[in-house]
């Protein structure tokens, strides 16, 4: 797992090289076919990229945004109306069984059908009208790391190609930018040792970075055996905040932008809660009192935030899992192809 | 909250009542519109109930949906595509700030808004261009119960004006089946104190049950103060099963029907991981091998069970905050409306 997070700034940049020629072609059919709808397809990690897909086609190009459930296809046989809808399936392996069919059906019912893989020769690649490759190498780790922000990578592509918001140049600072991050590593060691014994936790984020919470609390759950709760701060607010007691631990994504004020409030009041709260943010940024800060390097528009920013948190997993005595690429009960329908 | 729950028989017969006409006047306007995509706003328990819609609507009527994401609208201010979308609203108190400015944002974007609330001079009635009214009475618990299954039996009723696959006969039985269900209440009361230490657990749904899933593990967050994950199964096998291991109790909801056989298979393995399983499932059906099982009376077809299923759910919540000696009615850091952006 700390390699392939390691190999990130290269593999993204592979990824956005090999698909950048790629991303301006989609452009020209993006025109022609006047998409309505988008609807994202996915499970387990590449589920926690349709989050974020989510909200990157929403916030910049103006066309709503369905993240599909499954069994709607496989389990019920429900047939939807995807005419004028762009169906984007994302499976690192590409042979998740589920997604698949659901694209197959989509296909069929009209939809114009993309899938995001890091396997060329995969059932995905196959089963889709167009393909974009991640390029992020053979993932040996059972716990996605660099599979998740290549795809991350390919739908920021994607939404260059479907809205003049999201610009090559700024994506092409992205591998660099993860690589500072990167430097965190020893400083996030350090840091871990204090949850040795975290049993459970809460991870927040809003809008942009929502995906990030999702994220991480997955990598705690399959490598550190932590149960952690994942919600966006108004979520949180709706209820489960009534969880928190002194010392409970939340971790919460915050860079500067338009949902900072909003975690800020959170954070205030968890500390009136006297809760453990370990900030994820950018350097120079005024935060509020927290128990812990961890600081991305640089200043991005938080458009372009949430591939450096789960960094830290995939160093977080790795390294509490090796402080806790576990095999964070063998987590007990799960194989790299998990197959459902 | 237990006074709230044993109102709910009565509640949804008013609600039915009031509302069957209203939702037949609407089968002209969704006719004339010829909706392309359905798009549910809410937060909370009402964001619980929007999850059930998604899957009711997209079963029964071939329109797809998407679960707003309300910063979209409110923190980034985003413009949506909303022509030929149906825009629907849920909430309780009809003063969820964020709720409300998405629903006149999505009118000013071309849909057209439909709120669900339990106010009828709440903003949401007017921001909105029809409203449905639940008529549960006034709700005083923090816990939402009978708010929630009213939510659910107005979006049968919408399905039923989009889709002559939900009929109002079969709607009409719903009320006497949850009387039925609540008659569970004294052998759930004595199953919980076998709870009274647990801390963390998960909660499984899938389909057309998923919603309850969330909606039993937000009531166990709320008033037991329990760490609890919800999960669709198919997500649960892709990572977080990891976090299980004997005696690690997993709640499942697991009505017969077409996501059976698929839940079963994970009630098997659960078992060979020594877990701790308490299976919802209904009266007479073989049911996989469980520590325990809670029989909800009566034979339904799958789309109409999440209203009774959910019941012993919320009886399980409220007995078990009795239990660990905790008011369901005021969970500590909560208020009855939640107003975020």
């Amino acid at each position: 797992m700390m390699k392939e997070i390691a190999e990130q700034p290269e593999a993204l940049r592979r990824t956005l090289k090999a698909e950048r020629a790629h991303a301006e072609e989609f452009k020209g059919l993006a025109r022609a076919r006047n998409f309505r709808l988008i609807v994202l397809v996915a499970r387990g990690t590449s589920d926690n990229a349709a989050q974020f897909g989510r909200y990157l086609f929403e916030l910049t190009t103006g066309i709503p945004v369905s993240l599909a459930a499954p069994s709607v296809h496989t389990l019920y046989h429900a047939h939807l109306n995807l005419r004028d809808a762009l169906v984007v399936g994302i499976s690192q392996s590409g042979e998740g069984t589920d997604i698949n069919r659901v694209l197959a059906s989509a296909r069929r019912q009209g939809a114009y059908t993309v899938g995001i893989t890091n396997e060329a020769r995969s059932t995905t690649a196959h089963v889709v009208e167009d393909v974009f490759l991640v390029r992020a190498g053979k993932q040996h780790s059972v716990a996605a790391t660099k599979t998740y922000t290549g795809q991350l990578m390919v739908l920021y592509l994607l939404a260059s190609a479907l809205s003049p918001q999201i610009t090559l140049g700024a994506i092409s600072e992205i591998p660099h930018r993860v690589r500072e991050t990167l430097r965190l590593s020893g400083e996030v060691r350090e840091l871990v040792e204090r949850y040795r014994y975290m049993r459970q936790c809460v991870v927040v984020g809003r809008g942009i970075n929502y995906a990030n919470a999702y994220e991480l609390a997955l990598k705690l759950m399959e490598t550190c055996y932590v149960v952690a709760e994942r919600f966006s701060s108004a979520d949180f607010l709706h209820g489960p905040i009534a969880l928190i007691e002194r010392d409970f631990p939340v971790l919460i994504f915050m860079p500067p932008g338009k949902t900072f004020r909003d975690l800020s409030r959170l954070a205030d009041r968890l500390r009136m809660l006297r809760a453990e709260t370990v900030v994820i943010s950018s350097a120079g940024v005024r935060l509020p009192a927290s128990t812990r800060a961890i600081r991305v390097p640089g200043l991005l528009p938080e458009i372009y935030t949430p591939i450096p920013y789960i960094v830290p948190g995939q160093l977080f997993a790795a390294h509490l899992a090796a402080v806790k005595g576990l095999d964070p690429d063998k987590p007990r009960s799960l194989q790299i192809v998990t197959r459902t329908v």
